[in-house]
């Protein structure tokens, strides 16, 4: 049995869509059991009874604005999201889920479940839309503002393990996010972590790859350091969102589009759902302990179910597990990655 | 008059598209007088002849996809891109005018008309959309790969001046381009960067700037290294690449979509031209003595139009001889920013 905690409390709609969530869970995963931290009456009102999920009281919540989540997160033990990441560094549960503050989920995820050994820094990677029939995965997206060469080359081989075991492509193709495809491009840090990544055989490299190819690369993997990935994200963001406006302000323009635009209603809202991301799941913490999958702010059920299903195969996968198995291995043989 | 010097052999669509758009120009603007520096023949066969139109014969194009720019400006005298940014540098033109490969025209901007005395770097601002009627400059975006928090503050002194000058917005709206909105957030360089904007004051500094408000902040000048500048608008790119192919896969899904589609067909040309960003014009090199305006590599007529459009304000703007004094100003009194 795969066990996940559950932050009932985290994101602008718990707890009804995050026990909502859970419900549709329960009915289409029957190898999972969960454990729900949240209030245990406001809970009960939304949830399906079932043998395979259980309620632990955390009638508190990290308020999705908290502006110091260091300092909340270490004082008050009673919050449903640092339970909820207790239980996964005691080791009752294999994973956690949330819809919470992503700097309070990382947090969360450095200061109670804590680093692999050997595992220098952890990682930020969130779920970018599926084009052209592909999802890939960008990290880091935030968890590191500085980082070295080193660091970027762990990332990409815990996502390379977590790429391989989760979507069975045997040796997922990884690139460098740069602003040009040559070799040599960049900044000192994208030269010396191309060398590096050039000379690693534990990954597939690839090369360097542009952000006007995120969304057309071949690549299952694009590794970044965490200020450079936030900032490519973000932008992906506020261009989806200009889209919106765009679209409104030229469909307003002709009484034609007005017609069209009728017709294409549940193509639109498709569209809008797919430029979320929200199809393919959450935020994954790499580095750390444990699964930590952390659905988005406003997620409702279904956003929920999908970030529930990822921790689920990541946790079969046993990604952590063959992650520490490789770092191990390198602490005994230091040359055996390059 | 002012004086345009035009690259009529940059370009994807050179000398064809060029020498159309610079005969849309001499129509539209009876203030400018145009030198073309390209294959005379090749160009005769488009122009629609004016008294105020010159040609200079340079038949050979830097090649869109050149390797090693610096060295074949420096070498090859006969380039028309070269005797276009050399007709600037001598006082024969104001401005000039190109859909050349952009580093090429960076490095020529460098090499060939200089920096003005005082400016520490130059900085690569492009067309961004518009959007909600009003259309903002993100820079730098490729100029520097490293940077110094003083050099971006040239950039939002040269911003400011070319804002205000060419579309009477008084005092522009600066802000800085960051992974959070709130003071303190960044890495050194916008800590550092964020100290030095708030204390100047010759801009009128709004904050920090999230690139998911990219679209929608009130700003109308967003600051940021050329690495991350890079990533940004390059993302944008990207996204506006996967919104096509969603797009399109999703009304590829319905039959009702489809005939949806047949009304709104203008709309989504629209839609993509706006993407674009085209109709702003085209990207500036600041810093240089003189004004440079890049239109895009895939541009027609109308694009290049735009392109003059734009250069043609700036130089009625007096944007360069304003810096000029503020950078003289600068040195007389080190004091007078800070």
């Amino acid at each position: 049995m795969i066990k996940l905690a559950i932050d009932a409390m985290g994101g602008d709609n718990a707890p009804s869509e995050i026990v909502k969530g859970v419900n549709l869970a329960v009915k289409e995963f029957d190898d999972v059991e969960f454990t729900l931290f949240g209030d245990e009456e406001q809970i009960k009102k939304y949830l399906v009874p079932s043998n395979r999920v259980k309620i632990v009281h955390a009638p508190e919540a990290l308020s999705m604005g908290e502006k110091d989540p260091i300092r909340t997160i270490r004082t008050n033990k009673e919050l449903s999201l640092v339970k909820a990441f207790q239980a996964v560094h005691d080791k009752e549960c294999d994973g956690v889920v949330t819809a919470g503050p992503t700097q309070g989920v990382i947090v969360a995820a450095h200061m109670i479940i804590r680093r692999i050994p050997g595992m220098q820094r952890v990682a930020l990677c969130p779920a970018m839309p599926v084009v052209g029939g592909k999802s890939r995965l960008v990290l880091d997206v935030g968890a590191n503002t500085d980082i070295r060469p080193e660091h970027m080359l762990q990332h990409a081989q815990f996502a390379s393990v977590y790429v391989s075991k989760t979507r069975g492509i045997e040796k997922p193709l990884v690139g460098l996010l740069n602003i040009g495809t040559e070799p040599g491009k960049g900044r000192e840090l994208e030269k010396e972590a191309f060398a590096l990544f050039e000379k690693c055989e534990s990954i597939n490299f690839y090369g360097n790859v542009e952000p006007k190819e995120l969304f057309t690369t071949p690549c299952d993997i694009i590794i970044t350091d965490g200020y450079s990935g936030n900032i490519c994200i973000k932008s992906v963001e506020g261009t989806a969102k200009a889209v919106g406006i765009i679209l409104k302000e030229e469909i307003g323009k002709s009484f034609f589009s007005k017609i069209g635009y009728l017709f294409m209603r549940k193509t639109f809202k498709n569209f809008k759902y797919r430029m979320s991301g929200a199809e393919v799941g959450g935020a994954l913490v790499f580095g750390v302990d444990g699964i930590v999958t952390k659905s988005h702010g406003s997620s409702e059920a279904m956003d929920f179910k999908f970030a529930i299903a990822q921790a689920r195969k990541a946790v079969k996968g046993e990604v952590v597990e063959m992650m520490k198995t490789y770092l191990s291995l390198e602490e005994q043989n230091n040359e055996w990655r390059i």
